[in-house]
């Protein structure tokens, strides 16, 4: 038997949190499986990583970027080796580059194109634990690269994909609840979801697991197991299967934080000027969401949509360029605003969830600058200050 | 005209001191100088590496070190970049790996074996700035290694070889010194000094710069030159040239601290016992100074030798081994001892130096534990207490 584990940051955010994984690790050892280990970096260094970088530039380049935030794991993986070994077992460390992980795309923003594993399996046969570190591997060119938010968990996943086993995600909460029990204390613990309910909760925002890795999951039939790195609580299996909410209009509501709400009024309507400005965004690779487009009484269109706050400057310096250009036109920037989603294949078949969440809303005084619908989810941007309240009266009238 | 620039950890110890070495850097660019420039970790940055792998792991795998330490200067690389391309600068990092640095031996005392300079050779051609880590590079298994002990000194006059061009290393002193200024501040600062005579002083303990640098320098005829990273005042250039010392006895004063010295008694004076040990000590690569054999009124022999107080773990693994097996053997460890060198061509032909040195330390009453000389030097073994002293003796007795 083989898998790949994966361990978050605050699972490894010391030396002590790793040395029970290692503990961890050697009984699963001693029982003869093949384990492969993707470790993130320790606790809260690729942010502090992130912020020497801005330090020394106030646009670092992303290829700088990069070659920074690739030592994080690197240290991760180096002493969670060194701490096997101390145990007694054959453990050897590997970097992205030389776990075979070649990468394509954007710094910091990279994709896996493919995964040699010869290193990896040439270890594996030689009954090593083999340490990769996670979210990074390098292109073309031989640069250092990163894959992004949630890039671990894809390197885990991806990984299993080409190992052909099993991938456990280990984090600090114990699985997949319909509400993020830190939201919600009465939140209902999930045993097992499908990837294709797992991804409509991440795309709204739940934490636990990024969309793209799930796919890749779906895609290699990768049965994915996340559970607490340091309790013993069972916790979620995310695998093919029956869909186990048909008889519920909602499986879950997630909340996505940092938000920036972008408008861009008095545009004209004739012309390509929203498609040049998603086009640009693109380039860049921002990702951008619920964009709404309203037309104006004096013939020009409003035009609105959300980011991740974390684009803003990159954003605006690419806005800036296309608003300059039209007379008249202006660009406002809200920050502080969240998503909230109400996910569940069964709400097409039961239209009043809308009206009845639209209802809610208004009874207790929440208002919300947009809402975008599609045929499994309902998503409202709104002010950070609604956030408890607008997930307490959603989790306690569809019981989630 | 081309150029490889090397600034140690304390010249790059934090960001206001890189800005200060990027606007060094952005004038001689602007004058069309081709530039490379190595770095080391940032201030303390391979220590506290080291203490986390200590934590990890008592005696931790040197591969894993050597993964651990490499992460020090990848974070250097990537911020001096950021900062030389915030001034406007094209400037790219490169890893040891990415910078075609191969290497051999063993991990954590790794020596270069060659040099692809085509990453390099095409980002200057292309006017970028490259800035290389230092200390690492890469082995034949693809593994990342380190070099050792002033390892990104010899980065930097391995790269000016290849490049055929000068290397200037850049260090918290202005130059070499015929002692060290922070020893004796009366100290004799040098315009120019060979090779020959920096290796002397350096192997004898001169902490400006690591011998096996400066014999490749030497082997290549690549100019050195060391000054302050963040002071005008001139430094030293190391080069070919006329011995400038015949009329003096003395060229220089070194201090190497942090030895210790190992005695094992109660050898039999028969067999290989001698060979045997130095040969283990050679396998792990533990460097042996100042060896001295006694024979004992008994018939056994002491042997006695220094070595460097940081390899003390390894080395008594070793020693237990061979003693254990000798009954009546024993082996007893001194730290806190320093050596004290004085160096200097002229000496062969002044048998006087020796004596007048043995005079001054006994009209003192500095005791020493060893002594030995060699055609250019003669060496003491004493107690750390002595330090303050016996430099100050030497250095007024012959004008340092």
């Amino acid at each position: 038997m083989r898998t790949v584990l994966k361990f978050g940051g605050s699972s490894v955010a010391d030396l002590d949190r790793m040395k029970r994984i290692a503990e961890k690790l050697k009984r699963r050892r001693k029982e003869g499986e093949e384990i492969v280990v993707v470790v993130s970096a320790m606790g809260k260094t690729t942010n502090q990583l992130l912020s020497m970088a801005r330090e020394a530039s106030e646009n670092p380049s992303k290829r700088e970027v990069d070659m920074m935030l690739a030592t994080g794991e690197q240290v991760s993986i180096a002493l969670l080796t060194m701490i096997l070994q101390e145990k007694g077992l054959q453990a050897v460390s590997l970097t992205g580059y030389q776990a075979g992980i070649l990468t394509e795309g954007m710094h910091t923003k990279n994709k896996i194109r493919d995964i040699d594993p010869k290193n990896i399996e040439k270890y594996l046969s030689e009954g090593y634990i083999v340490v990769v570190a996670g979210f990074q591997g390098y292109n073309e060119n031989g640069e250092i690269t990163t894959l992004g938010r949630g890039g671990s968990d894809t390197t885990a996943v991806a990984l299993a994909a080409k190992l052909h086993c099993h991938c456990e995600i280990y984090t600090d909460v114990d699985g997949i609840y319909g509400v993020d029990p830190r939201l919600y204390p009465k939140a209902r613990h999930m045993d097992s979801i499908t990837y294709e309910e797992m991804k409509e909760m991440a795309f709204l925002g739940a934490k636990v697991m990024e969309p793209r890795s799930v796919d890749i999951a779906q895609n290699y039939g990768v049965v994915i197991y996340v559970g607490s790195a340091h309790e013993d609580r069972r916790g979620t299996y995310i695998q093919e299967g029956e869909r186990n909410v048909e008889e519920r209009s909602i499986t879950g509501l997630s909340v996505l934080e940092n938000i920036m709400m972008v408008t861009i009024s008095r545009l004209p309507e004739a012309g390509t000027h929203t498609a040049d400005i998603f086009r640009k965004l693109a380039e860049e690779e921002i990702i951008v969401d619920m964009i709404s487009q309203t037309p104006m009484p004096d013939g020009s269109v409003t035009l609105s949509f959300t980011a991740s706050a974390e684009d803003r400057k990159l954003m605006e310096s690419v806005l800036h360029d296309v608003v300059d250009q039209l007379s008249g036109a202006a660009l406002t920037t809200t920050t502080e605003m969240l998503k909230v989603s109400v996910v569940g294949s069964g709400m097409r078949t039961q239209s009043g969830v809308a009206a009845r969440i639209f209802t809610l809303f208004a009874e207790n005084g929440i208002t919300f600058k947009q809402v975008s619908t599609s045929e499994i989810s309902i998503s409202y941007t709104m002010e950070k200050a609604h956030k408890e309240k607008a997930v307490a009266l959603i989790a306690d009238a569809f019981s989630l």
